[in-house]
């Protein structure tokens, strides 16, 4: 049986067990919201909550007559949680009271249940740490939550999307100069069009994680801003004068990013127009890794009756005796997390439309999925830049083989034996199936020396 | 200079056209709303108002007291309504009250105006016909316009979407016989795969719309139910007792479509679940659509460079040198339709989720969506089949010359020389290029004969 | 230091963890998709993959010349898995290859590792069991996972969203006719309108989800159909005849619910409509709800300052020194619910219209967001009913005193005094903040016992 | 009978209207597309490559070897379509060919058609200006129509969105700042919270308004970028050298916006991710939108059963006996319009993602929504504005009233009284429904004097 203590709040009398942090609060949300483990709060905003609090008891020492020896068992037992030295205190779900709320009373909790540890030797309780009084002096869930959203997701941007974002921009750069002599065929509307090299064509893929990038870094000021200060509705009732602008140099002192303290409260708390923002430009990049895995991945069928460009490297086993058919697995996941993404921003939508009056109370939801959205995309880049563009080799021989057989190359014979001749021998090469050297010899509109010429695909790319 | 005519409302007086029907709510919600044509209501919804105003005539006279010369001037004038003689009276837009009470009045304003011209001669007015008094007589724009949206997607969807679907469906199933013999390469996650005929494959895409057909019609029994009864709050005050069901019969008799009294009024005015229900069905057919028409599309693409397993019909000049390029515009028009079909579900649900109390007031922008999608679905399912499937070609040759150089065949001599033995052809032909038969000849593992007898793909297709 | 053992797959050999039943295709699975346990797929497929292999070893045994021993050992194994005793088994994550082969290889390998254990003593390996020869024989990923989803998802509609749906629609119906009596003011465009009871606007909601629990029920006969039999490309390859109709009938036996052979198996793999469609009854769910949790909230809005008509239970404390501020915690809680839903169903759609040729690739995306919207709806729907919907409260003086107050109910005198004269005395009451009757009677149009006679809502509700 | 004149094309003569400037290929793309003049191509678009065709045919006189005489004719004809004189010669629909080449091929064949009227009185044709080799001359549908995309977005953004949002957030400072002194009950969670004032309220909104601006800005220096100059597949065959640039510099002057010339055309022509990335900000300015509306009309609920605070401006009649009652139309016009946006932003994701190869062929799709999103914000706003925003008036008794019986105010008494006190008092009012004045008086706990010293919202708002 397991050994519980008891726990308070204005409800009355709860138990708790023995061995969490976690208080009365904390403990009614996990029976009001029997959603299970799998849909518990990301962790990531859990780390952000730690920070808040490491730096609210620093300012509250400094400007709101939080004694010292309190404070500094605060910001220690913060400073664990945003080290992520006691996830497993925090078991509340992401579907609970949309302020976030309840998270923000379980960190609260756990971070006085710890720091009452550390000055007593009793886990839990509230002296001589008190959980409101004290951890969230000078805060109100409604302040605090959105901030640790923006926290949150800053430090996932930064930590793992924009290097994410940085790889796989550099390899598809680095594979665009590799493969700036290899001429093939262009395919527009998926038909044969006028010939490109295939560096050509990942310069275009370079092209679009480069502008992603910037993407990223244009909403990240206001991502940066924060709500912290504007307590339960914005006005800043019940924090010292300056609390907001102290908090965020201290956070931006801990976490070494440049967060500052938002123009306007009321607006920060009553919507989460940049957290749709920030949403949309992970939809672009959605959008972005999908046209490219996808062309990847028609560029590797086969392999004998795919297009055959490209060769995928082998990760798993594919077929046993079946030897070159090669599953674009790294593809396949990389566009289902796309197709992720762009379903989370919808959420982000519906979510970030509907708040009301003073408080949006969609923040958990709204949180969870842009942090989920920011993992995904990272891990499936990464994976992705690893997995798949690493290890890709262009298939030469068939490039040049589409290549040579191609009609549209005949383009290049017009001005020198005439626009209609040229479609004749098209015309012949399309009916008989022959090459047009073949078509053109035959009928004898052209001489194999001027074919040789005139008929060279590399003239054909723009340089 | 245009001339006009003065009309008023319980506003006052405003000039309206000297050749208008309309009267002065149609003229103030013009002001109002200045979205400019092409935002005009979709004249399904203004067709549906025209019986709505029909039936409600013919009910009023019989069981609500109207008089008789009245009930059959308004029923005339909105038999013009129903059958599109007077369109160019509807200018409305799209973006209006949530409850279409602007449209509704339209129709009252027009209906009563053309009336009074029948009755008097002189076109508008209020006299003898009164738009509110007569036409819109026990009812409200609560309960007519989402009647409306009802009757407009049920007319549409049995006059368009259906026969649309079936076209398309009977193409797709005489396309799956016609190739039954066609034995081709199977292609999973991109890659070669076991074979399968031609037929089989598109024995799936007819199976789809088949089931997409039941789709729809599974949703019709909750389109037809009617709001129509409930008046302004779903009660039915000042409406006669048995108004809705008077009503149902009378507009299922004129539009001869199954229409009944919806069994409570609140639910129909207060949200509209089954149109959010009826776009997701839309939504489906729209995944199914881009399925088929990608398929298509990769299928037929080439002419050198693709696959080619399918020959396209040419619809309009693609290159003027280079035949055989044909672009796959129908499958992108589809392929696009789907698209905005998708958009417009996701607008549905978001209008559909925000009612308040007694009404949604997202009613124009629902209808306006659902028409329109089943429109372009319809519009773009019937010219996919005309201008693509009807010519549709298999080019066998290529379909045989990607079966004949596959490896994935090995596997049916395993059992007669041993895994190993297949295997290391496999490998061999996926090296050096050739084909199964050669590369088995050529490692002496095989001989001819027993190539022949074993490796026939049309052993391979489960019959 | 952690002890392995050696499992090899074609690929070569690897360490697994000595205590795990997995072997190389999962642990392979595990290093190329890094996404941690947060991102597994979802228990319901591990647990519809474990009745599909119990259903598929009887039938294997009875048909398919499978060895009755290896196919008991099977069989025994596999309903372990089915009835989640080996849930730490299945580490693998949703973003994995498209068609889910890893998780069926996961389930072959996991299942055969205890089949193995339990006839030699020995956890895991080939012998006598293999994953592949003898717990995947006569299946393919590409058939096994797609029966998966639609066993997951018909197991979890049918244990968790149907009962949960059937729930709240009890309780709201229980609510309707306690109510039946209390009449209250209607609104519409959030403005005053005529009178109904509080019932009528219960009996709306109900109705609601009395549509949902038949609309999920008409998607149902889809759902039980099963791709399994198609095996790799759906043409059934290597499965004996009958295999389809068999199993199906063996895991409705398993599972008690009446799970059939899809007619066409080349629709079932190559494309998800049907997920979407059920996806597509989810977001219909997802819209009901949230316009009922909304008007609950804004009705149980206040203390002093909201509309008050509903007094919401208390589940956790509010304020401690504010009596009566009730956050509506349950209602944000659906509500953020019902918005992921709406996201999970764009990301099924985007996934869903994405298959190519014989094979659609987003298997697992699909499945993990039908599975999760299934529980997150039931979860929520059943939450709301016991701690919002159980405790909520008429709060009759309120809504009395709307009622008293209203200017609507003026309409009741115009056919007694006169239109203009009930106009003039709204118009008195509306300017100076009295309620009708102090208008009228100091306007002197009308004496109390006409008043009082005339003026009652109770008439104006449609009975 | 209609009189009609012959042109050709590579598929053969074809009839044409008589009086019409468009050729062969316009006429048959009518044909091939059955949508209906709703479903036009956006004038916006084909304004944008008048521009284009003007500034390309200076270009080409310049740099491209063109015949000045028939540049200046094409480039009169030309700006006749940039002025959208020519808008009834544009009969193509948004589903065409997913390149836009008909639209290109529309816009060519006018311009032609138009120049040579000029030059020999003969309506149509193709002589002495070809619209292939003259009009398009360097350029080819595949790099115009995406220029046609970003020219008409940049124009709108800059003629229509950014006034009109400028226009917005003006109004909302103002309405911000005139109402600074009025002090009113704070909302979270739609419950009674600690006040703020009317204008801190408008404050938020207005900073939402504001960050939408720059969220607009930040995105035109991707959208100021142009794919002309990389022809067919993104290589610029066929174009002179330095055509993009020029181009460039030509259409800046024209339009007077600092278009440029982008540094990668495959990227531009391939994928239409910053399409997408515009379309993801108009999302977030809908989500701000409907924040702000649903706040208005919330606010303006009543007249007597609703919330009060606000009086909305009457834009058209109510309800004509019931004075008061002032639907918020265009609230709910703005709020479906932000749905529609939503809605479109779906549409342009699923159509962004799915380029293949050099081209993405959803274009048209997604040029249309952008535009329609543009047009439908920047109307929506202004007209909101203007009829709601301009007439808005606070109802400062309304206001006073519930903020003199609101219970938040007894935290200001715990410092006086202590806590246990002041909940006290809370708590009868709560009970009794009394203001929390005349219950601390009952109570005995406070005397007026102490009550009136410190019960004082106005020092509760963060001054």
């Amino acid at each position: 049986m397991k050994t519980t203590r008891t726990e308070t709040d204005s409800f009355g009398p709860i138990e708790v067990p023995a061995d969490s942090y976690w208080g009365a609060q904390t403990e009614r949300s996990i029976e009001n919201f029997p959603f299970g483990p799998r849909e518990q709060m990301p962790l990531e905003i859990v780390h952000a909550l730690g920070f808040i609090k490491q730096a609210a008891a620093r300012v509250n020492a400094r400007i709101g007559g939080l004694d010292p020896n309190i404070a500094e068992a605060i910001q220690q037992a913060a400073a664990e949680v945003a080290r992520g030295d006691l996830d497993n205190q925090f078991p509340l779900v992401i579907w609970q009271t949309g302020s976030g709320t309840q998270s923000n009373m379980n960190a609260n909790e756990v971070i006085a249940g710890r720091a009452n540890e550390k000055l007593t030797g009793n886990r839990g309780g509230k002296e001589p740490v008190h959980p409101n009084d004290h951890v969230n002096k000078g805060q109100s869930s409604n302040d605090s939550f959105p901030t640790a959203l923006h926290v949150a997701a800053a430090c996932s941007v930064n930590s793992r999307l924009l290097p994410a974002l940085r790889t796989i921009q550099a390899k598809l750069s680095e594979l665009s100069q590799r493969w700036d002599g290899i001429v093939k065929i262009g395919r527009t509307h998926l038909q044969d069009a006028t010939p490109l090299t295939l560096g050509q064509e990942f310069s275009g893929y370079a092209q679009q994680v480069a502008d992603d990038i910037d993407r990223v870094e244009g909403v990240m000021p206001r991502v940066y801003r924060l709500a912290q200060g504007g307590t339960a509705v914005g006005t800043g009732l019940n924090a010292p004068k300056g609390f907001g602008e102290e908090f965020a140099k201290e956070i931006a002192n801990l976490t070494r990013l440049p967060f500052t303290s938002a123009p306007n409260k009321f607006a920060e708390m009553a919507a989460h127009d940049t957290m749709v923002e920030l949403s949309g430009v992970l939809n672009v990049i959605a959008v972005s890794l999908t046209k490219i895995a996808n062309d990847i991945r028609l560029l590797g069928s086969g392999p004998r009756s795919g297009l055959g460009e490209l060769i995928l490297p082998e990760n798993e086993p594919g077929s046993s005796i079946m030897p070159g058919k090669v599953n674009p697995t790294q593809a396949e996941m990389l566009t289902m997390v796309a197709a992720q993404v762009m379903g989370n921003h919808v959420a982000v939508t519906v979510g970030g439309m509907q708040g009301h009056f003073e408080l949006n109370v969609f923040k958990p939801l709204i949180g969870a999925n842009v942090i989920r959205s920011i993992n995904l995309l990272s891990v499936g880049a990464e994976s992705f830049t690893k997995r798949t563009l690493d290890g890709l080799e262009a298939n030469e021989n068939r490039i040049s083989e589409l290549m040579g057989r191609s009609l549209m190359l005949v383009t290049a014979l017009a001005p020198e034996i005439g626009y209609d001749n040229a479609a004749a021998i098209a015309k012949h090469a399309h009916k008989t199936g022959k090459t047009l050297k073949e078509a053109g010899l035959e009928l004898g509109l052209v001489d194999e020396q001027t074919f040789d010429r005139v008929v060279k695909a590399e003239n054909m790319i723009g340089r």
